[in-house]
C-alpha cells in the first residue's frame, strides 16, 4: 500500500490485503490486477515498438499505485488536468508532470512554478495572458516551465485556431525569461468515442495534419524540436503511427469503461480489457427489479448509466444511494446481501468519487491502494 | 469552522474565514448564508405552525455545521441514507439519526447496532432477513433499534406493497429482543420532481392514502402511535398537511438547485432561494464560448447541465474538469481569470464531490465547513 503522501483519507477503506473478494465492504470500487496488468503490457509494449513515448494521463486513476506501474512499464511521465492532481504526484516523487490545460490566476501560476523546483514541468497556454502569468510567477527563478501551446484539433474547447496565433504565443514564450517552447498540445478529447475505426482514423488524420501545418510554420520561425502531444485511450494507436505526434496521453487503457466498452476496435488494435468495478450489494428487490446499494455517489452517470457485469442484466435507473437493475424472467433472484459489479459509464469521474481502489487477484484483495487526488480540482 | 470529527481532509480548503469572495480559489462550492439563513427559517417556522416534525435529510449536505443549525431552527434529528453517514453525524454528536434505507450484511448491521449505545437510532426494512440481520446484531445488547417498514408509496425503489408484507414485518419486529417499530417510511422521491403543483397534490395524496392505509392495519393489529415519515424539498408542504404524515424529511430546501428550481411553486408554499452554487474561473475562451475550470469532477448532472447565474448564459457542455458556456452576442467578453458562479442541476451529488462549504455573507467569505461525510458510502 502507498504511504508516500503521508495524506490522510477520511473514509475506512473497505477491504484489507488478503481478505477474500467476497469480504469487501460495498459500494467499492474494485480492480482486476490481471486485467490492468495486460492492459498496461498491451498499450505500452506496443508504443515501445513503435517508438512512441507514452505520458500516461494521471486524471483518469488520481492513484500514485497506478502512476508508478505506468513508469515502470515505460511512460517518460505523467500528464494531470488539473494544478491541485500535480501537486499530489510531484509530492508523490514523480519527476516529469504535464498539466494538459491552462491556469488563469497568478496564484495558481505560483504554486506551478513551485513545482519547477522539484520536477520536470508543463503547461499548456492558448492565450497571451496564460503567458503574462506564467512569466510573472517565474520571474527570478533559477528553473524553467516548459510550456505547449494548445492547438484546436477538433475538439471546440481550448486552444488556438490559427497559424498566427501560435505564432504569436511562441515568439512571447521565447521572449520571456523562465519560460521554454516545448510543442504543441493537441489532444482530440471527441474522438475518442466516435464508434466506428474508421471515424476515429479521419479525425486523427484531420487532427495531425492541423497540428503538421502549425509544426511546419513554427519550425520556419526558428522554433525547432517541438514535442507534438495529445491522443487518448480511444486513438491512441492513431496517433502513434501518423508520424507527427511524438507523445501519446491515453489515461483510461488501465481501467477502462462502458463508454470505451462502446468503441468497435479496428482488428490491428490491441483491446484493452475491462478491468474496472463498482461492486454493489443487493439491498431490496420487487419483483424482476433489484435494488443495489450503490448510486450517483459511486459512480458517474454523464456517459450513461453503469453496466452489470452479468450479461443480460439490465440497469433501469440510479439515484443518490441506488441501482435498479432489471434481471431476466428466467434468473433464478439472488439473495438480498448478494454482490453485484457493475461497469461504470465513464472511468475517471466515477474514480473521483472514491477514496479507495481495492486491487484484487483472483479471489483474493492484493492491495488497498489510496485515490490520492481524488478532488484535486483545485 | 467545525473541529468536531477530528478528521483530516485531504485537499486544502479553497477560501479562509475573513477572505473577500473574490479570493476564493476555484472550483469551489459556495453557499450564501443569507439565503441560506431564509431557507432554513421559512421551512421550519411553517412546520412548527403546522405541528409536524422536521428530520432534515443530511445526504443532501453531508456537513455538520448545516446540520446543527436545522437541529437549532427545530428539526427534532436527522436523516441520512447511509451507513456511514450515520456514523459521522453520531460521532458529531447528533442524538436521533434515521437511516432512510435497507441494510443487507451482518457487518453493517453490526456497525448500526454499536451506534445505538450513542443515540436513538432508526432503520428501514423491507424484507423478513433485514430483520433477521438487525436482531442478530442487537442480541444480547441494552439497547433498542427503532424499526420503520418502508412501504412504497409510488417510488418503485425500496418498500413493501401489501398489508400482509406489512404486517408480517411488523409482527416479526414486535417479536425480536431490541427491535421496536416505530413505524412507516412513506418517501415518495418521484414526486419531487414533478413540475406541477397540481402534478405533485395529486402523488402525494396517493401516497398519503396509501399510508394511512397501512396505518389502520397495523393499528388494528395492535401496533400503535406510529411514525409516519417521508417527503422532500418539493413536496414537504403537502404531507405536513396530510394530517397522516407525522414527520417530514427534507434535505435541499436549505441548498437547492436548479432541478428543483424548475419545479412551479405552489401560491400558498415558501419558496425557496438558490443558496449553493460552484465558483468557477474563466480559463480560455474562443468566439462567444467561454472554458470553465470546473467540470463533471465539480458538478454532478444526472439532473440536467449547471447553469450559470448570469441570465442569458447557457451552459453548453461538461467534461471532466471543463465546462463550455455559450454567452449572448451582447456581452462584453470577460477577461481571462474572471469568475462565474454556476447553479448545479443536483445539490445532493454535487456537494458529495467536495470536501469543503465556503460559506459567505455579502463579499466575505464567512466559514469554511467541512463536508464531514463526503464518501461515506459505505
Amino acid at each position: 500500500m502507498s504511504a508516500s503522501l503521508g495524506l490522510a483519507t477520511r473514509q475506512r477503506a473497505p477491504a484489507c490485503p488478503g481478505q477474500s473478494v467476497d469480504a469487501i465492504d460495498t459500494p467499492a470500487l474494485v480492480l482486476d490486477l490481471d486485467r490492468f496488468e495486460r492492459n498496461l503490457s498491451r498499450l505500452h509494449e506496443r508504443a515501445n515498438t513503435l517508438g512512441v513515448r507514452v505520458r500516461s494521463h494521471a486524471k483518469a486513476h488520481k492513484c500514485v499505485e497506478i502512476a508508478r506501474r505506468q513508469i515502470a512499464a515505460g511512460a517518460v511521465g505523467l500528464c494531470v488536468q488539473k494544478l491541485a492532481e500535480a501537486e499530489v504526484f510531484v509530492a508523490a516523487g514523480f519527476k516529469d508532470v504535464l498539466l494538459t490545460n491552462q491556469i488563469a490566476s497568478i496564484a495558481k501560476a505560483q504554486r506551478l512554478a513551485a513545482l519547477t523546483e522539484h520536477a520536470r514541468i508543463g503547461v499548456c497556454v492558448d492565450a497571451p495572458e496564460h503567458i503574462e502569468l506564467l512569466a510573472r510567477a517565474m520571474a527570478g527563478r533559477p528553473t524553467t516551465l516548459e510550456v505547449l501551446i494548445e492547438i484546436d484539433v477538433g475538439m471546440g474547447r481550448c486552444g488556438v485556431h490559427t497559424v498566427e496565433a501560435a505564432l504569436e504565443l511562441a515568439r512571447m514564450i521565447a521572449d520571456r525569461d523562465g519560460l521554454s517552447l516545448r510543442g504543441l498540445q493537441a489532444y482530440h478529447g471527441k474522438a475518442q468515442h466516435l464508434r466506428l475505426p474508421a471515424q476515429r482514423r479521419d479525425a486523427i488524420g484531420k487532427a495531425a495534419d492541423i497540428a503538421a501545418s502549425m509544426q511546419r510554420e513554427l519550425e520556419a520561425q526558428g522554433h525547432s524540436s517541438l514535442e507534438i502531444t495529445g491522443a487518448g485511450t480511444g486513438t491512441w494507436l492513431l496517433e502513434a503511427r501518423s508520424g507527427v505526434y511524438t507523445e501519446i496521453q491515453p489515461g483510461s487503457y488501465v481501467l477502462m469503461d462502458a463508454d470505451y466498452g462502446a468503441n468497435e476496435g479496428a482488428p490491428d488494435e490491441p483491446a484493452f480489457e475491462q478491468a474496472l468495478a463498482v461492486r454493489c450489494a443487493l439491498i431490496s428487490r420487487h419483483g424482476r427489479t433489484l435494488v443495489l446499494d450503490g448510486g450517483l455517489k459511486s459512480f458517474a452517470v454523464d456517459s450513461g448509466l453503469p453496466v452489470p457485469e452479468i450479461t443480460g442484466w439490465r440497469c433501469v435507473g440510479v439515484s443518490d444511494e441506488h441501482a435498479l437493475v432489471e434481471v431476466p424472467a428466467d434468473t433464478v433472484l439472488p439473495p438480498l446481501g448478494s454482490l453485484v459489479s457493475m461497469v461504470p459509464g465513464h472511468c475517471d469521474p466515477t474514480v473521483n468519487l472514491h477514496e479507495w481502489i481495492v486491487a484484487y487477484r483472483g479471489e483474493t484483495v492484493e492491495a488497498v491502494w489510496p485515490v490520492d487526488a481524488r478532488g484535486a480540482v483545485f
